[in-house]
């Protein structure tokens, strides 16, 4: 189990991480399988669509359906049989948001479960744990990722609390087949993502999430602190971006080194009707695609487009017909493929500035369809 | 395009409908695609499962999303790109509940879209219309059909209106492609259900529908008014008893010599955790399947039980995630084909009875699991 980078143009890389279950190349994005389902797809169609790994998440697993159900199953690959690299997030972003009803105690994060009301205590060790029991290939340490807007003083709080908890992490580990990867903090404060980052990187851990990004800084606010916390972190370790995954700004995000992506956001988006073409966006419910016989975007090979067109598409989006829902996200997440493969290739040729620079001319201009 | 009946065994009977699309062994039961999609799955799922046949429904279609969009794309079979045979039921059955306000005027059924609110005159010769430019294999006539327990002489009316419609349909109809079968009525009045057949019988369509069954009278009274219709429809002709189902009712009327069957039942079903086994049905949502690393079925071969596990299946569906709606449908659609065909090997072996006690011995004494 190892990273190893193949080819680098600028700052971009192209490399691969071996885990436990093979090999996943890099750059790459990982489909959001929180409660251990790529929503509406099974795992052999998420494997058909190329991905070598996705991202479940730790603590939503805990809650529902518990992570000895998964464990009485040998795991997580197991359970929803996907036999290739499984990431789990620690869940620690998910705690902390406003329906967990979270407080910081002495040893973790106290909350209320959204589903039923129990309140639990998600301490690093119990994340580790769970983590090891759901057999991940790529566990997350649990850290403290405020909102967006806060005080100085709650980012430096949240940057030793997350340095403190990923060491507690790491001690508590021991599975050699597990690669763990810290989270990087440090809001907007340059100095506080430095700090995060030079600490967690003396601990000395397989890879680094960065956190606490995009979710409502300004875009050349997050271009910054990005750039700040990867100027940190070993550049021999895989570097991933947490949460962050329109086309754009993953592009902009591998010109800054970046390995690994994950987000619902091509997901998500497929089932409120966007599809991702090469000319950018568009939704297919609207009345108009009820007359074209186009595929979702021209030119592409996936599923949807082999079989279907956009009239049909477009039916079942407006009649609410389950099918509707997957046959975009098969779309989409075959984009985003396409996407990494492209982008991967272009570093390996030494033409990314020209590729993202095509890409982005194309996606910005287009109306999409 | 033709119906010949290959073996008899009692008065089951096994044979084969041959449309412009294909032929349909018989007895069949065939998915209801209302919308044109089988709910959850795509078109290459239905044929994977070895349907030769389904059914949608024309009123919803030039309902939504408009018949025109459907020709436009050359018909239901390109739209949906299912290019198997296609029946279209009418959609009076539906037109006449409440939530469409229906009344009767001279020509046909008035109506207000459950959609938009907007008003409509459905008559037997635009019902036609509708059938021929969606393009179905099977058109059904428009029929009226009454609910359960209203005074015999709402049946009366209807078996008279329903043979004024099913006639004027026929001289609407124009498409040499197209088979046409009338729907017969009479509710539980076994005179008027003998009129209804013979009236029909006489205007010589292609097929007969045996509708305004199962909705709401008694098993007995069902089974003996199905055997009254079908005692007076010509024998060489395939019988389809309408909207009817359930594993053991489908059996006994296959045993009174139906030769089609459409439910939405063990779809809609499967969308509410029921799953179809040999041993009888059952709640794959409760807890206690977290814990089964067993298939859905022993010994099924679908698609679901080859690759996931009840405990899989079972979270999903307590998850509210897609695709264990998609999982169970999967399962309960192989079920019912593994049934059909079972019934018509049974048939051509001259071993019905035997099949079918043995099949309702384990069926309805299971617990299901």
């Amino acid at each position: 189990m190892s990273f190893s980078i193949s080819c680098e143009d600028g700052r971009a890389r192209a490399g691969k991480l071996r885990t436990a279950h093979g090999e996943v190349e890099t750059p790459c994005f990982l489909p959001v399988a929180t409660k251990a389902s790529v929503k509406t797809l099974a795992s052999e169609e998420v494997l058909e669509l190329g991905y070598e790994a996705i991202i479940c998440n730790a603590l939503v697993l805990y809650l529902k359906p518990g992570v000895e159900v998964i464990a009485e199953q040998g795991g997580l690959h197991s359970f929803m049989n996907f036999h290739r690299t499984i990431f789990t997030d620690s869940g620690g972003f998910q705690a902390l948001r406003r329906e967990f009803c979270p407080e910081f105690t002495g040893r973790g994060i106290a909350f209320r479960s959204p589903f039923d009301r129990s309140r639990h205590l998600f301490t690093p060790e119990l994340c580790m744990e769970v983590q090891q029991a759901l057999g991940s290939d790529v566990a997350l340490t649990l850290d403290d990722c405020p909102p967006y807007g806060e005080a100085r003083e709650r980012y430096a709080e949240s940057v030793a609390r997350t340095t403190r908890w990923a060491r507690q992490f790491k001690e508590a580990h021991s599975c050699d087949e597990q690669l763990l990867f810290a989270i990087a903090q440090g809001g907007t404060f340059a100095d506080l993502r430095r700090e995060s980052a030079a600490q967690l990187a003396e601990l000395d851990f397989d890879g680094y999430g960065i956190g606490g990004l995009s979710i409502g800084e300004p875009h050349s606010v997050m271009l910054e602190m990005l750039e700040v916390s990867i100027s940190v972190l070993p550049p021999e370790k895989p570097r991933y971006l947490m949460g962050l995954g329109s086309p754009v700004e993953v592009l902009e995000a591998i010109g800054r080194g970046v390995d690994v992506f994950d987000s619902a956001f091509p997901t998500r988006n497929a089932r409120h009707s966007a599809v991702y073409t090469r000319h950018g966006k568009y939704s297919i419910a609207k009345a108009k695609h009820l007359k074209s016989e186009k595929p979702l975007e021209e030119g592409c090979t996936c599923y949807t487009c082999r079989n279907y067109t956009r009239a049909y598409v477009s039916h079942l989006m407006r009649a609410g017909e389950a099918l509707g829902m997957r046959l975009v996200t098969l779309h989409n997440l075959h984009f985003m493929q396409r996407l990494m493969r492209n982008a991967r290739r272009a570093i390996r040729s030494g033409e990314f500035t020209e590729f993202v620079k095509d890409f982005m001319r194309r996606f910005r201009k287009g109306a999409g369809e």
